[in-house]
């Protein structure tokens, strides 16, 4: 193992949703940020919920299989306005805490302001800004897409970013 | 296998939540109950809540190996009055639900309101009505404990019942 293979760190970003999962998995080599993989996973809307969440599981338990990352950032929204669609949206967060809790990484929150914050230095930023922070960061040609795959990779940009950042409430899930 | 065997199908029932999660694993063979097991799976709470997660994750999955039930029915309350312990709750309800896909077993969801209905008669039956039920369909000598087992075997024994009840919103999850 060379050492440049030795601090090489990979992180998986998850935006968890029933209708739609984006992932980002990135390398970090010293301040080098590289993408290894985003998506999205997308359970067909005509599947019962149950279903539909086994195949989140599914697709992301294979992206960790493939790709071994550290550790883990999912997006931690604090409020929601329908305590129905909160639920739901727990569920899906907890597809992803389970995946990777059972593969002993280490799982973190971050609020989307948080990511914005860590992203672009403003918890205001907008989503061009965000998008064209990713698309620096991880020095792509054009920003990633679709939007969903691009704001998994921002939440991992930031859980690689928090330490160097004041993330007051950075926790671990 | 004898035809009593062949006849006999386990329910296992799950009331989840992130402090206590109640379980319930009944055995019905033709009009006859028998609870098998039930008890509470009750992370401790200075634990981060990821591996409360796992460990009801991991708990569940125990009880399915040991009695390999074939169908599985949740408790799903239909609304929570905050949006950020609706999103705990439906993560908890994720474990679950995950857990029993992943067996491949069919999953349901019930209300509190069904379960009642289901049980008692009435949706509006006290919990001492629920436990008086619970205790005459198992033929307990006395009232299951904890309360949050209890809950779970009424919901596995509304399960049981829903075949030959009319529950409208009986559903697959």
């Amino acid at each position: 193992m060379t050492n440049q293979q030795q601090n090489r760190k990979i992180i998986i970003g998850i935006d968890p949703g029933t209708r739609v999962t984006g992932y980002g998995v990135i390398s970090i080599t010293g301040r080098d940020f590289m993408p290894l993989d985003f998506g999205c996973i997308r359970p067909p809307a005509t599947l019962p919920l149950g279903e539909r969440y086994a195949i989140i599981f599914n697709g992301l338990q294979k992206l960790l299989e493939s790709y071994n990352p550290l550790e883990m950032a999912i997006e931690t929204p604090f409020v929601h306005k329908n305590a129905q669609s909160a639920m739901k949206l727990g569920i899906a967060m907890g597809c992803a805490l389970i995946v990777g809790k059972l593969k002993g990484l280490k799982v973190f929150g971050y609020s989307p302001r948080e990511v914005k914050c860590a992203i672009v230095g403003t918890g205001k930023a907008s989503k061009e800004q965000v998008q064209r922070s990713i698309t620096n960061y991880l020095s792509l040609k054009s920003p990633p897409t679709p939007q969903d795959a691009a704001d998994a990779l921002a939440i991992a940009i930031c859980h690689a970013n928090s330490h160097s950042l004041l993330i007051p409430t950075k926790k671990e899930l």
